[in-house]
């Protein structure tokens, strides 16, 4: 059975990722694929009670290094008892935030050393990289707002203030430089079916 | 003011390490000494909160390599936020468990890259090492038969049998020969009082 093709969704807070995970999957399987939507972090039993730890409280209650460890932590036990299973198994896989998430948050916006992050990548996700990743990108303002108007109890990201919401724009545009095989970047600007059709045209490129 | 020193006790379970640690702390007091008792995982806030993860459920319900980012998750939090601002004041600590423990139970006992172990060291402890680690060793059977008379909940560890325990045994007398510069192997078999002059016998000979 040919392995499953492994797609994520990545960007800043209120870029409208989710909304887009849910279309794609729908779109997918309406194509007759088997199609396994998940997130980090969570996606597993481990990796959502991971994901506890670190979605609450206030903004400092971890380091950056602390937080990025964590993060890992949850993305080893993801990939091994939800991610991969699938592919193995001919599944399509679409994960809204994976290791760029990281890379962008604990990393370039968070101050942990890039050695650092890369090393664990390197061990962790290995040759697991995504077959495509799509980086949402929307000015931080709107982006914020939109996701402050929403939120209820896991703010600890939203919490983090402006600045911190500008870096991280940078470092996920940053990241789509470095890693063009992989990564396409999608303006988030626009209506949800505009969106839509712009991760499609992406999508479509991914050999069947 | 001069920085304090840092000792961790290591070895596997039932070995008679926290009675030790409880009459070292007492002994170091007695002769003047701020002394800051400690263990792994836990010691801070967030680092307790990861230790709930890690100590209980069924043997299985982490692989090594999710285990050990868990463990290195909790000891950046308890670095930072515990034995760092001790030492840096001036006091002793002395710690029930640390990195060498990673080295063992994820690693040489349970199948976690060394290559990982070791990176993971460096960006997390770095140059904040030991300045004495006392491994204690005792016949497995012995130490096994301690462990699981006294285990109430947190029994995770104790669970995984005999050959895990074995190993794990082999490991800590292989970590004392790879870092004889900071590890002493302590024979645990013998009264409490006699395993207590040996480990002061260790401890006198770091600098005052």
């Amino acid at each position: 059975m040919a392995r499953g093709r492994f797609i994520t969704f990545e960007g800043g807070e209120g870029t409208g990722k989710s909304t887009q995970v849910a279309r794609l999957v729908d779109r997918l399987r309406a194509g007759g694929r088997e199609v396994i939507r998940t997130r980090e972090p969570g996606g597993s039993h481990g990796g959502e009670a991971i994901r506890e730890l670190v979605v609450r409280g206030s903004a400092d209650r971890w380091s950056a290094r602390t937080e990025l460890l964590l993060m890992f932590a949850a993305r080893s036990d993801h990939l091994e008892r939800t991610i991969l299973p699938a592919l193995e198994a001919g599944h399509w896989v679409v994960c809204d935030r994976f290791a760029d998430s990281s890379r962008a948050y604990q990393g370039l916006a968070g101050g942990a050393e890039t050695a650092f992050v890369e090393a664990l990548d390197r061990h962790v996700v290995g040759r697991n990289q995504p077959d495509l990743t799509l980086v949402f990108d929307l000015p931080t303002e709107v982006g914020l707002e939109r996701a402050l108007a929403r939120a209820q109890e896991d703010t600890r990201f939203e919490s983090k203030g402006i600045a911190f919401h500008q870096a991280l724009r940078q470092a996920f545009q940053a990241i789509v430089e470095t890693h063009p095989e992989r990564c396409r970047l999608i303006d988030a600007t626009g209506s949800v079916d505009e969106v839509e059709a712009r991760v499609w045209a992406a999508v479509e490129t991914l050999a069947p």
